[in-house]
């Protein structure tokens, strides 16, 4: 047995994963880890895919709701999906097996944002939740769980779980140990403040305590989380993010920030990398960050000593950069912090640090209403995640997109976005490789003019036309709604958005 | 001279309203106080539209921006936007003139949530701000200002304004001091968590203290608030409140709510009235509100000893309801505290003390997105108020509304929202006269069935056959591009939105 499971009576539950499946039961709320392609359950799910084909087999339905941190991987949603052993999943998925059965309505998906989830499966929104399966680094002898490379819903979902399964990871990093924040709060209606004033600050324990006799099972695994690897920056990412630093100089330039001052939220992908690779050789130091999850740039930067502190609840790291981490967790420990998403992502908190959100995007139209998960309106790709969580509270909201996707055939700036997931109320400035636009302050008929300015030259004219024609209808908003969506379906007849 | 300027040095400032307006100028950042036509400034903005309209004379430029807490009334935005003295107005207006105006492309709106302008005001996002122009009901011998029938921004703009003027409203009850809870935050990178953990909680002072030397007049008024009177809640509005009363005893029936939990967050109108009404005679007791506005109904709800505390950032009453108020300012302020709208509607306190929003809206889609600001999606109404600073934080968010408008010829739940200002992802529960949609936990598919249960039996088949559409075309959101707005644009051209 693993030297990893140091408590008696903890040890005494260690199971198989297919001994482990027997507590999960068709129509089932399973609460998992996982965040990001870090720190989900490597077995169970495997184990419970089986007993859902056999189930199928049999003739006998076998279909559970699985509510995570974020997204997993294909050892986890994958073997689910592919076993369509998912009714119901939430928050966020970016398992395209299990993407695909949402978009043909064979599984259902509730796009929450994820600062918000904890709290409603606490409360009950979702009914009861039978089971939590978490993944851990380390059971100490006291019981207590060491946490493994993403916090998550962790804390809610062991709360509210009748069981819980606890998977040992013997892959993760024992230096872990101390990086996690783990703070239980008060709920409803008893709350107090988060005492969080520093990105730093720490309020609660590095380990995660869970009422023993909650746990019917220990199952060992040995296997690495995702870490897809990251593509070098390109030349149009280079550009954004040199467009997205020189947002950053002139708010210095203004008066609005100051070059110690920058906490930063990051989405993940290459388009962030780039603009941490150029944070480098910025004049900005002491960068903090307030944010989701921990990605390759950031290590960079604290390499470096440009960044003193990170705070997320996951990481999401190359193959590379994962190693690095896990060479050297004892150094990172000192620089990096993993909260539960419930507090990563609080408003009560993201407000107050004053950070400013950088987040990727579908599309964006001419008023700055963002649309981060559905494909033409109809397919979800991943869902909100927390782009939500930070653009609503953050001091500057800003997202950052090439101006063109699919070789140019499609303009990620639109007349009308074809679904909306943040406002214009709450969207500030947008960054394209053309440059950015800043829409602060601004009535949308001048906000428009912003959005052409950093659109792609081709997509100019046929934006430029659709304003001439909502402008000449009248009205606060120079909207045109007969042909309001004219990109798009010029798009799905021609297989392009040009004319 | 009033006996309510008791402070010497500020005495020697006062002067009349024309006087005063020589501290303003062509193109400059007014900031004045004024929520939802209560406590606004009620002799500077005449002076300030004669100014204007002699210098418009003399063929002169003559327009200034102009910072409210939200609405105010005919005679403050009302003559400037007649003189045309309004270039720029933010964040929320109800005057028809210069709705006008914004609709036309005569002045520039721009529609921030109201939680969050005090911040960019002071940050700067908008450029200097050179005078501030607040209300007050009195000046006390140290100079401390007691505030008068609405809090708003006046912090942030006193705080931002090179210049103040003070004008002091003796039709303003003096019991109105002790009522409020000025608390002046610490700004960026600064803040500290707000430490109410209660609805009743108090941080600050009942005055607000100004730098003596910042003060350029004091002006003298004696004129009552808007106070529009609220029709009598006619059939629809009951049946709506008694959904909506319904959907809360069924959220005590299922353990999310107790009788005496209930934090009411209310927008203003005759329906609200109509739930408030109801509340009258229900089990609720205790009752909170961490609200913007005082309403009758919520005096009601004191007087009926169901409401304890209501903290809010303004009163909205009808005249009767303000003579009752004025006359018994005594008693209700041990039951109501008026706030900064930046603390009566920030994200931290709304989401710690899990609250119940409830707001009015122009449209919802089938999927649950809102459009609360804009008519056929260009013309503007108010603005979005501080709907999203409540929505987006709640415990529940949710919407009540008339399935139709117009005597029928419109619906309320229409395919696609023609603009959106609350996603899908913000949206809970939406309650019609034909009943509730609860939205959560569901797919979009799954949503739309629950929406079209409300909305008005005319408009349930041409919905359906939306959806129908909408499904044919595969997809996690069954929407029909092509066809999204059919509703509108039939409305544009035959007058109803019926086929």
């Amino acid at each position: 047995m693993s030297d990893r499971i140091l408590n008696d009576q903890l040890r005494g539950k260690v199971m198989s994963a297919e001994e482990a499946a027997q507590f999960i039961n068709n129509g089932d709320n399973v609460g998992i880890s996982g965040f990001t392609g870090a720190g989900y359950p490597k077995a169970l799910p495997k184990a419970i895919a089986e007993k859902a084909k056999e189930a199928h087999g049999r003739g006998e339905e076998f279909k559970i709701n699985v509510f995570s941190g974020a997204s997993t991987a294909d050892d986890c949603d994958g073997v689910l999906a592919e076993a369509n052993a998912i009714n119901f999943r939430t928050p966020y998925n970016s398992d395209k097996t299990l993407r695909g059965q949402f978009n043909s309505g064979e599984a259902f998906y509730s796009d929450v944002h994820l600062s918000h989830l904890g709290q409603q499966v606490v409360q009950g929104f979702f009914g009861d939740m039978q089971v939590a399966i978490i993944e851990a680094t380390k059971i100490k002898e006291d019981g207590a769980i060491v946490p493994s490379s993403a916090v998550g819903n962790n804390v809610e979902y062991v709360e509210a779980a009748d069981k819980v399964i606890i998977e040992v990871n013997s892959w993760q990093s024992e230096d872990l140990e101390g990086m996690h924040d783990i703070y239980v709060p008060e709920r409803l209606w008893d709350r107090k403040p988060f005492e969080i004033t520093n990105v730093g600050d720490r309020i609660g324990e590095t380990v995660h305590r869970i009422d023993p006799s909650k746990i019917v099972a220990v199952v060992e695994t040995n296997e690495a989380d995702r870490n897809a690897p990251f593509k070098a920056p390109d030349e149009v990412s280079e550009k954004i993010a040199a467009n997205f630093l020189q947002f950053l100089e002139d708010e210095v330039a203004a008066g609005r920030l100051t070059y110690d001052n920058y906490i930063m939220q990051s989405g993940v992908g290459n388009v962030p990398n780039a603009v941490m690779a150029g944070l480098l050789d910025s004049k900005f130091e002491n960068i903090t960050a307030y944010t989701e999850v921990i990605q390759d740039g950031m290590l960079d930067l604290i390499d470096a000593g440009k960044m003193s502190t990170a705070s997320a609840t996951s990481f999401s790291l190359s193959p590379g950069a994962a190693q690095r981490m896990n060479e050297n967790a004892d150094f990172y420990n000192k620089h990096i912090i993993l909260r539960p998403q419930a507090i990563s992502n609080h408003p009560e908190i993201i407000r107050r640090v004053g950070l400013i959100a950088t987040n990727g995007l579908i599309e964006a139209d001419l008023f700055g209403n963002v649309n981060s998960t559905n494909v033409s309106g109809a397919k979800v790709m991943n869902g909100i995640g927390g782009s939500g969580d930070f653009t609503r509270n953050a001091y500057i909201s800003s997202f950052i997109t090439p101006s063109v996707a699919k070789d140019g055939a499609i303009s990620c700036i639109v007349p009308f976005s074809s679904h909306i997931d943040h406002t214009e109320h709450d969207v500030m400035v947008i960054v394209t490789e053309q440059g950015y636009a800043d829409l602060r302050g601004l009535a949308p008929r001048q906000r428009a003019r912003k959005m052409i300015e950093i659109a792609h030259p081709d997509y100019r004219p046929l934006l430029e036309e659709y304003l001439e024609r909502g402008e000449a209808n009248g009205g606060h908003t120079p909207v045109d709604l007969p042909t309001a969506f004219e990109f798009h379906t010029r798009l799905a007849e021609t297989g392009t958005m040009k004319k």
